[in-house]
């Protein structure tokens, strides 16, 4: 896969996980990244963007942090969007 | 209590503790509110500002979002730290 922007959903599976996605994108090409995790999440979500940034380094810039609310299964949950690029 | 900037922690109290002290900082005249959570209380912590937009929508702006990790008793924590001001 290349192109332009890759979106990375962060969830249950352990953090290494999400981390080696990032990674994985970059080293493919891709531009940007988007990181989004909601509710319970968004701690991890935020855990990953630190991981990545200890190993990417100057490499890759934090572009924009966006937060708010969306409704899943009638639920309302707080997500973040956390994007970078390099 | 009156002055520039006010900060409210978000810990393991009700969400609506939090939503209230923000409420009430910028009633008193505080210009700018800054919400900080670490850890599993960054979910919280966003579910107040929220909660804090739907009740003062145009009267507050989100000034800045700062997310990044700490240490704290040598335990690495991430944290987001959200400024409002209005």
């Amino acid at each position: 896969m290349s192109g332009e922007e890759g979106l990375v959903s962060v969830g249950s599976r352990p953090l290494s996980d999400y981390v080696l996605s990032v990674v994985i994108l970059f080293n493919q090409g891709v531009k940007r990244v988007i990181l989004k995790g909601r509710g319970v999440n968004i701690s991890k979500t935020i855990a990953v963007y630190n991981a990545v940034k200890d190993r990417l380094g100057d490499a890759i810039k934090l572009e924009n942090i966006e937060i708010g609310s969306e409704y899943l299964n009638k639920k309302r949950v707080s997500y973040i969007r956390i994007v970078l690029s390099r």
